[in-house]
């Protein structure tokens, strides 16, 4: 592991199943972002998802596979993150899953590169929301996961995901404030500066993803609103 | 906290909902076990917990509730072990409960005194394995979730639970292996000092229950049985 989630601040994902082009890809590995997440939810396959690492091995940033289906995985990323949908309502979608993963691969697996993720799916909209069969928590819910994430389970994130809306910025801030060895990770909606540096002052890390696809400038300017 | 489950080998654990009287009780806290956990599962209740608490308090050893209903969690004990169920198919015996918990007593927790144990449920006949709805792990499952108790959540116990039925050594004996920062407890049918003596060459920590109320000197045994 040649990176430290602890010192991120902004982190760019890419979904292997959307095309970028050599150019954006290019401006986003140069971007000053501190790493690169491959993670989706439709279509990830193993082709697709190689196909990606491979693009983004020709820069020097890390690349990390968030892992949604074992067939995807390949072992050349520099880590991967490992979600636990806390509001799933199915225990396959908190361990099972990785049950699984670990009984195929735990003999090969370096625990060093492998960061559990304590998973909040905040937008009933949302494709993972349906896919991971979820139910919407209210503010207390999500305080609540916090404190298992960093007192019960010891995670290295907790991740609240609006996944393509722009998310309650007082229950992000609420949440901030219970959490101090775990990282708390915000996505969802962000689409400018603005937003980046808003959810930055309460989150640690900001991942933008969305907006890649739409608007590469204004993605690019995320990444210098939370470095300052 | 004034004490340290690093440093443990044996423990009694005490059923509120079966009687002991009061000179075998005297017997078992001043036996050199290292703690008294109070848990079951049929019959308890906030007061029958608490009595036994008060009657154990009157002695030096650590009394720990491991919480199998949240009515029953009582503030004055000197930590808690929260089961997370690995082998129960439903998300509520590993997260939803204590999910709940947290949310009602979040405020006034003191999280050095929780320790969350990773529990495998071993014995299809037990009236715990019915009452968490699990499913029978083999031995490839029981050491990947002993991996994810060590790598993906960091706890600082990993239990194997026959509960009544003397276990499978070489089972307990490979999952130890796998185990470095969590520390193994094995419980179930341990009726001998010799049987003690048998599973902690693998275990960390031996959890004696049953015997207490059939044959307390057998039990008594099974504490030295375990210091050797």
């Amino acid at each position: 592991m040649d990176y430290n989630v602890n010192e991120w601040n902004h982190v760019f994902k890419l979904d292997p199943n959307k095309h970028l082009s050599d150019s954006s890809l290019k401006k986003v590995c140069e971007s000053g972002t501190d790493a690169v997440i491959i993670g989706g939810t439709d279509g990830i396959t193993y082709e697709n998802v190689v196909a990606l690492l491979m693009r983004v091995q020709a820069y020097e940033i890390p690349c990390v596979l968030e892992v949604s289906a074992i067939h995807a995985i390949s072992p050349e990323f520099d880590g991967y993150f490992i979600p636990m949908v806390f509001n799933s309502k199915e225990k396959r979608f908190m361990l099972d899953v990785q049950h699984e993963a670990v009984k195929q691969f735990g003999d090969f697996i370096d625990w060093s590169d492998m960061l559990v993720e304590g998973y909040c799916v905040m937008n009933e909209q949302a494709k993972v929301f349906q896919a991971t069969n979820c139910t919407l928590p209210d503010q207390e819910d999500v305080i609540a996961y916090a404190r298992m994430a960093e007192h019960m389970f010891h995670l290295p994130i907790f991740y609240i995901e609006y996944s393509g809306r722009y998310g309650d910025v007082n229950l992000v801030r609420e949440t901030a404030e219970q959490l101090h060895d775990t990282m708390l990770f915000y996505g969802g909606g962000i689409r400018s500066a603005a937003e980046a540096k808003q959810m930055k002052e309460h989150a640690d890390v900001i991942v933008v993803g969305d907006i890649l696809y739409e608007n590469i400038q204004a993605a690019l300017e995320t990444v210098q609103a939370c470095k300052e």
